[in-house]
């Protein structure tokens, strides 16, 4: 089948190329207020395009922005398949980087260059292009159900989470099948078996009412610059791992099937070192690099300011000092109650004298671990070794995409995550681009997987 | 002898301020190079003052702004006082904080406001006006040599160290007179028995090219913002004391009657909580809180700074983050091998896979403890009791002064450490200003001082 797919793709190449190019030419940056006008002219694109396949489709208003939802009904007795993905892209800045305009796409050396070519334009699109290949050839036998958002870039998709609360029975599906995610590297076709949870927040400690004479007041007035330094100190052990009191109670164990299954993705330190500029030394020693990425939690500080930073010295006690705290979540932790122990932890630990406020709680969502003995994951497996001739690796995802878990369980689908992108796209950066070939793979692997359903 | 220098202020009082607003009309911010010439003006003008008053004067070159020099020999088997001061102002930002124009003098109320009205300008004048008087009523038996410099307020008093390394002969006292100083609280006549030293630096902590994904990263990278956190907190122990290996060994232990004498000091912590809005609770519990300031040493955070610190959060592995660090020192420890042992302690407990660089060392100077046994300190105490009526206090200034250690040193003089400024002047901030009556009693404490040597 994969040949006769292939076939396809080769005689329709340019004609995909052209349309994927006007989809791309959408300046759809969804956390940009004045480009909500371009973010609805590209749902409507979508939805069109979807109609035009032959799929029943429709444009769901939020209170942000829209949702393309489309559906076609498959044969009795086969399952129902949503297919999610994201229309907003990241904004351009900074604009003077990028080689060619953002929004002007153009392919060199066999990518096509523009802002969304990959994540999650590029990805999206090639499982649209698989949909119209598998319709001509009479090979899609699965209900597709189709939720393409515009909030996943900014707001935390937060039209989908309204949706669920509202309309849950258009999500109803068996498989929840997600692009937006990358390969480990670009020569290891990749399923993604987790994705870790999230939440943040803000702290600041407040000291006198104005910087201080550090001589005159040193030793007696409490300095907030130490404190949110000794606060911070708190939140980790010295081996490394989270001294927040019950953080982890929750946490899933990890069954001897994932610790396999993720000791298929091999880690170069040194490929690393070289290629961030750091070594992958943080971190619980007693754990892989690759399961602290996957099975670990984290509390990450994500900045931290009080006080004198420009040049030379000035001999100050700040008055204030604050901090911007996230943490990634496993399987198992609720948000919710993770984020109140963070808190009660930095009650207990406040330094003597300054106020504390914490502020910016952020639920950002929770962990997803695959269930890897689903069908779907075995369809997944086999479909992605035919495309690429290779064993496919298993990797847990650090990073998160907290609408994934909700709308799983909202659509009672189980979740195959498989996407193309890799380092070399530069997703979020300038110069963003997805190889012609990859877009091909996906092609090749969405049409392999939806006609194995 | 009192009642008559009081005559002779009360009848000169309005040619004194009068004289006093034509030394502060001068510009003579040390910081500022535009400001060069009126630093050179400035220094003219005391000059020709004190020529005028019949001391032999001059003008000192050095690399940076000119020392004002003069003598004036007295009684055979008299003490030789050497009189400190600096004719250098606080630049004036903001400028739009003040009621009149910092350099155009106008008395509101009893206080005269300008910039350098008291710090250090009123201060010296007073002295200079107090030589006129004992002239004038021929009381003057000590020898007396003026040094008031330019660059107190800049550049850490450099031509000063300069002179001292090739002209000490004309520096030899046996009395360093210095009014640069304040009472603890306007109601309390004050001599300051010590001033803490100083050094600083500056520590940068380097990770990743770029700042990371906290996702994808969260967990392998290590956080130079975590890391500055550690590094900071492992500079002092739980209980408040400083946890650098050996930063204490050479600090004199502080004497019985040294402890009595800064008793004399009364330090009310709801007060100090009111006025600047913390609560006095930074340091050793072991020590009260004026020997904190006074006999012990300090590591204190002036600033600290990484990754994302504006609205909201931001999910990042800053690549960076860097701190500022000064250290207070007491009598007895050396700046250089405290700073030494500050940055091995640093290199010691660098956190693994960052890279540190300590930058801006800055040796400022060394600690000053007034032997409270010295004949001038007897004097001053008198001379002071007698012009307040009060009996004074004693107080071991937590602030410091570096040239006065060194100069006391260079010219083999016991210091005497009075003053009559106060917080209400605001000496470095906007609407700085000196209380005419706090004019008088440092004329007749300044009388009554070197009459009775």
């Amino acid at each position: 089948m994969s040949a006769t797919f292939d076939q396809t793709f080769q005689a329709n190449k340019d004609r995909f190329v052209s349309e994927w190019t006007e989809l791309l030419e959408f300046p759809s940056i969804g956390a940009d207020p004045e480009r909500d006008k371009d973010c609805s002219n590209c749902a409507e694109w979508l939805r069109r395009h979807l109609t035009n396949l032959g799929l029943k489709s429709w444009i769901q208003e939020t209170s942000g922005k829209p949702l393309v939802m489309a559906e076609r009904k498959g044969k009795e007795g086969k399952p129902t398949v949503l297919i999610y993905g994201h229309y907003d892209v990241q904004p351009v800045d900074p604009i003077e980087d990028w080689t060619t305009p953002p929004f002007e796409p153009e392919v060199r050396d066999g990518r096509l260059y523009a802002r969304g070519a990959e994540d999650n334009k590029g990805q999206i699109f090639y499982v649209v292009k698989a949909l119209e290949a598998l319709i001509e050839h009479d090979a899609l036998d699965c209900t597709v159900k189709i939720l393409f958002e515009g909030e996943e870039e900014c707001g935390g998709s937060q039209g989908i989470t309204e949706f669920i609360k509202t309309g849950t029975d258009d999500l109803k599906a068996d498989i929840l099948m997600v692009t937006d995610v990358c390969r480990v590297t670009s020569n290891e076709p990749t399923i993604i078996m987790g994705l870790r949870g999230i939440i943040s927040l803000g702290i600041t400690l407040k000291g006198a009412d104005y910087d201080l004479h550090s001589g005159m007041h040193g030793g007696i007035a409490p300095n907030p610059a130490t404190g949110i330094a000794r606060l911070i100190t708190s939140l980790h052990r010295e081996d490394g791992s989270i001294a927040v009191e019950g953080f982890e109670d929750d946490a899933r164990a990890v069954s001897e099937k994932e610790t396999e299954l993720a000791a298929t993705t091999t880690f170069d330190a040194a490929n690393y070192a070289a290629m961030i500029g750091v070594a992958p030394v943080a971190g619980e020693k007693a754990f892989t690099p690759v399961e602290r990425v996957g099975f670990r939690p984290t509390v990450e500080v994500n900045g931290v300011h009080s006080g004198y930073g420009g040049p030379g010295g000035k001999t100050i006690i700040p008055s204030e000092a604050s901090a911007k705290i996230s943490c990634r979540l496993v399987a198992g932790q609720e948000p919710e109650t993770v984020l109140e122990l963070v808190c009660k932890h930095l009650t207990k630990h406040a330094p003597e004298g300054l106020v504390m406020e914490i502020s910016d709680k952020v639920i950002g969502g929770h962990a997803l671990r695959v269930d890897s003995e689903t069908e779907p994951v075995h369809i997944a497996t086999q479909a992605l070794a035919k495309v690429t001739g290779q064993k496919p690796v298993f990797y847990y995802e650090g990073a998160s995409i907290p609408i994934i878990p909700s709308l799983s369980a909202a659509a009672g689908a189980d979740p195959v995550l498989v996407g193309f992108g890799s380092d070399e796209g530069r997703a979020h950066a300038p110069n963003e681009s997805f190889a012609i070939d990859d877009f091909r793979l996906g092609f090749l692997y969405a049409c392999e997987f939806l006609s194995s359903l």
